[in-house]
């Protein structure tokens, strides 16, 4: 168990899913959800409630709930909102299991909206409830539906659980014609009860379910939503998410210290990381890369052999699988006197391979040529191109079939995952998509779309491994930040450095200790007033650096002061921060940790200097995150080209600059009920040690 | 007229494309041949030459070409290699039109191929050839076909020009199922006589051609394709380009002073983007976005009006546009006032609009919204997300084809390209598609790839504009590069001063004039070792910068000459370049000039300093260039950010830079018959002035 359901709530979520009865509530949408129902190949009982009709779609009404014969296992409930908490308090005396409830005008809706679903949710007892605002659950493998529009979809036994939050994209999906396994369609609405967590904890277990698939709009419980997926990794069930509302939410950085580094789309990219979730951008592109998961699996590594018979398709091949980080292993010697015989005079031995036309639809030829390269090329994956023709045009479509018979066998028994690929997507028809799907061959649609779906799989395999090798924390819980007080530098350093984070030598001072103070830090120094109106300390004017000597720093006050009364009368302090002046470093990031409502902790790391603001070079992790994950995360960077020995400087030492953005985490895990925004800019990186230069301090005022 | 195509030929390349009589020659093959210009529906005179056969595919056979009774004005020619050019020897001298040649085995091939290749190309004389080695053509509108293969393929009286390099891939798309309109298909071949810019020149002028289409492996003459691809332009007919083989080309940059900047990929990109010519990377983006430009047109900016009738699939709009430049322009007060009283109440006046299921399908509610839309934002197109149900699932097909009615009418009423999108590509099938192509409406199949469309095409407009503003002066032609000589730096710069470009005052000297010629210079200066050992001056220890006096010259100079014998021996001389040393400046630029035997000169900019290594930011122009191209090739850098003025440092004065690159190219271009190379890094840029502080060229031996 990882989330909190209570035995009896995720016995009544399992009778949800696989019906014995289904009562179905409503008008005409009742009459729908039972043609859907039908549609489905649903067997068991239905009943159907309804006070004003003696028949719907063919079943005799009930007039009330109280008249259900028994408990319905499931219940399809479509009547007026305000209506619904009754009649969800009802079935849940009477014992029902779970509820699709389609109706609308809850918190989607209006402020009184917000009071019926809350209402709904205190009625619900130890039922489980699907919406509201949804369209609902299909069974694809049990043959159920609880579905209030015309669907579509196929299952060969077994396939993706898909669950999303927009109603018309669930049924956009069920219509779509790819031939994508589906086992579990669910539209899950306002998620009032259950949420993407809940489906992925019950369904990631399920052999029948061989991937995920989410559409997320956003998360209602971000721990929660860990827990759950990183038991569907541990279960061997990848899942591939397409979260949309990137624009709206807005990721752009603000860059001044006030600001944050990363907005919360970040977190988003930073919790799929974390967690293994395969990330999409494109509605084709996520139902292509369930199908390559659902029917060929996940790639042990991104090392492919690819195959067509013509050249075209195997440059289209490498170019793109280029540009994404798909390698194709050049043939060797004994590769090559393998193939040479097996191959026409006019084909070059390569991969991709283009095995040509001379041998095209001859599977006692083009067999043996897959077998011979898989036997000398180690891979972790096969593809082959085929644009098969039109319907009606369709002569040479059995020796296409030929040659895909053939590296089927070849690959199955190669023990790799293999694809068909058509470059155009749809010229690989229903029929010919089946008969692979049977084969264990994923029939994928588009050059890209293929390589995409390879390259997120193998990628899902190596996130697998490495989190199941790791003893992984969990989230800091989000939760609402209350009002915030800015520490000063001063302060804001000196709390670093309790965490055993360096920062230059320097002392807090007023104008009379200047002197005794700089000599003390060692010339040069640099010179800050400190002041709750300085929080732009360099736009004040209250920044000097780089000062040499002691008549330097007297005049550097002077002027200071000066500069600040001009910036703003009443900013002028008599506090001053004396430092020594760090050297120049052999690369700078900025370094950012910041409490988010709904993520908990979240570190930003960004290239330095001008390269964060001309190139917004920055990755996200939300804590807490492992030595690796931090290491991962520095490998994103363009500054990792610098801290890795650049332009015969030496290299950084990674263990020290890790260990420190460790200790930082810590820190603010560990004082995490105060802390609100660390933000360092710049952490200067040194051979052998990194130093906190500039440090922003923001805590929760007590 | 823009090929060097003689009148004769060009009458022949007619007759070719709109043939009266086509001879088929040769035996299995021709057969498909005459099957596929019967499937074409040709009804012009079809002979078939064959000496061994009595008939084929219903056809008498002739026994040889002297057997035909008139010259024909196409043949389809599939004879074994070794026998064509006889065969076209005797057809040219009979005074035949074009000749489609299937068959293989020549430049393609091996060597002897290369040699039939040519000893066609001398016997073709006044005729046309398309290939060899390729799968010929298909007059969608004339009803005519020369064509290998089964093909498919709609034509609603106009359409895309087609010209691939790739049989295959041609024969793929034509089985595509998309309602591409489809004009012409050329599979192009070898291109031994016809090739890219033939085809380009004779059919962007054609009424019928709404678009061309190019598949495009390599270019066989650049200059040409240029003068096509601007007719084209000046034609108002777009070019779309699928350019393969960027990963076997290789597109790495090679950093160091002895290598170029950019491969011949960037070319290609300069060459698109200076011929207004839209680069796609996969297949089905080439054919949405044909299909884009030949039914809804091109836009006339990028400023978009969604509609859906879906939350999830405005936001999906929403998303991909902002990543890639497109914009929603937000309605302002009067547009809600508009629009708020036609909607339901549920929905919110936002762009992209969700009109909300309540009217959905009801055209006298959604007409006026999309009216009051269009008055009242105004826009450069309009896209209407539905995604249609399934075959046999589709009782709701009704509702959205009203709501797509309404939207046709109110967007020819506003002026508007128009598109219909299905966020999953296949969910609008061809009777729908087919409906919204005969109302002008582009059936758009995928969210990204109909948003990549759009902006494909507003780009094309734009392009179109300042083109046609502008006098373009054609490409240098390529050539063959001879022996190379690199000339030291000192020289290099002397030239570079020559032609107007500011350099650092210096001398070249020997040990005994060091010391006058820093004084004469002024300190501080910078000390390099000139010989033909020291291409890579750095490494060799045969460079000292920041020289503050006398003294530390002397012993500069000592080190140095220590330096290098220590790196090798022979490579110390007693030629020295002495230089005042140049000021930081706002902004590094890497900027070279390279000749290459295909493209001509190529201009390369790239952010300079420690960015060109980490983030590889360069852009590539062909030359000659208009200032107002080098503009926007430097907006295209993440330098431009520092130009622009940054963190409160003045901006570059962007004249001064644009001229002194200008002179640059022209110095380039008057000395094209020498200059093989040059590389400036780095080019300092300064608030008025630039200097060319580092300077490598490399000449062609006399």
């Amino acid at each position: 168990m990882t989330t909190s359901m209570t035995p009896a709530k995720r016995q009544n979520f399992e009778r949800l899913l696989n019906p014995r009865h289904i009562a179905f509530i409503g008008g005409a949408d009742a009459a729908v959800g039972i043609t859907e129902a039908r549609r489905a190949g649903y067997t068991g009982q239905m009943w159907v409630v309804n006070p004003r009709r003696t028949q719907i779609a063919g079943l005799p009404c009930l007039p009330d709930i109280a008249a259900l014969p028994e408990p319905p296992d499931a219940v399809f409930l479509a009547i007026p909102a305000a209506l619904v908490p009754a009649a969800v308090a009802d079935l849940s005396a009477m014992g029902a299991g779970g509820i699709v409830c389609y109706s609308a005008g809850f918190a989607e809706a209006h402020d009184e909206g917000r009071a019926l679903e809350q209402a709904l949710k205190d009625a619900l007892g130890d039922m489980v409830l699907i919406g509201p605002n949804c369209y609902g659950l299909i069974n694809y493998v049990g043959k159920s539906a609880l579905w209030p529009f015309a669907h579509g979809g196929t299952c060969p036994g077994y396939g993706a659980a898909i669950i999303t939050q927009s109603g018309m994209f669930s049924s956009d999906i069920t219509m779509s014609q790819r031939s994508l396994p589906v086992a579990y369609m669910a539209s899950a609405g306002n998620q009032a009860d259950l949420g993407m967590a809940e489906f992925i904890d019950l369904l990631c277990e399920r052999e029948e379910v061989r991937a995920i698939g989410l559409h997320i709009e956003g998360l209602r419980n971000v721990p929660a939503f860990e827990r759950a997926a990183l038991k569907a990794i541990r279960a061997g069930t990848p899942i591939v998410a397409l979260k949309t509302g990137s624009s709206a939410i807005g990721e752009s950085l603000t860059l001044s210290h006030t600001g944050s580094l990363a907005g919360s789309n970040a977190h988003y990219t930073a919790l799929f990381e974390r967690t293994g979730v395969i990330p999409v951008t494109n509605p084709a592109q996520f139902l292509e890369t369930l199908k390559y998961l659902c029917v060929a699996g996940a790639p042990e590594g991104t090392d492919v052999l690819g195959f067509t018979c013509s050249g075209g398709g195997a440059t289209m091949l490498a170019d793109h699988s280029e540009t994404i980080g798909l390698r194709y292993p050049t043939p060797d010697a004994a590769a090559k006197a393998a193939l040479v015989p097996l191959l026409p005079p006019i084909a070059t031995v390569s991969n991709p391979l283009d095995y040509t036309t001379p041998i095209w639809g001859q599977q006692d030829k083009t067999g043996p040529v897959f077998d011979a390269a898989f036997a000398h090329i180690p891979v972790h994956a096969a593809v082959l191109v085929q644009d098969y023709p039109a319907p009606d045009l369709d002569e040479s479509k059995q020796l296409y079939l030929n040659d895909g018979a053939a590296f089927a066998d070849a690959a199955r028994r190669a023990g790799l995952p293999a694809a068909i690929c058509a470059t155009i997507p749809e010229n690989i028809g229903q029929e010919v998509r089946d008969h692979y799907v049977a084969r264990g061959v994923a029939p994928m649609q588009g050059i890209h779309e293929t390589l995409n779906a390879i390259r997120g799989a193998s990628w899902w395999r190596r996130r697998q491994h490495e989190i199941l090798s790791a003893a992984q924390k969990p989230l800091v819980p989000g939760r609402p930040i209350g009002p915030i007080t800015l520490l000063n530098e001063a302060e804001g350093k000196a709390r670093l450095a309790t965490a055993g984070i360096a920062v230059p030598k320097g002392q807090l001072t007023n104008s009379a200790g200047l002197l005794s103070a700089a000599t003390e830090t060692g010339y040069p120094v640099v010179l800050k007033m400190m002041g709750p109106a300085l929080a732009h300390k360099s736009d004040a004017g209250a920044v000097v650096v780089g000062i040499p000597d002691e008549s330097a720093l007297t005049l550097a006050a002077q002027e200071m002061r000066a500069a600040v009364a001009r910036y703003a009368p009443e900013a002028v302090t008599d506090d001053y921060l004396v430092e020594r002046m760090a050297a120049p470093p052999l690369a700078e990031l900025v370094v950012g940790i910041r409490r988010d409502p709904q993520f908990g902790l979240a570190m930003t790391l960004g290239s330095g200097g001008i390269l964060v603001e001309l190139i917004g070079d920055t990755v996200s992790l939300l804590l807490p995150a492992q030595p690796a994950d931090i290491h991962r995360a520095l490998d994103q960077l363009r500054v990792a080209k610098l801290l890795n020995g650049f332009r015969g400087k030496p290299a950084a030492d990674r263990a020290a600059l890790v260990g420190a953005l460790s200790q930082l985490a810590e820190y603010a895990i560990a004082q995490e009920a105060q802390i609100v925004e660390i933000e360092i800019n710049p952490l200067f990186v040194y051979e052998r040690d990194v130093v906190a230069v500039d440090v922003l301090m923001q805590v929760e005022s007590a």
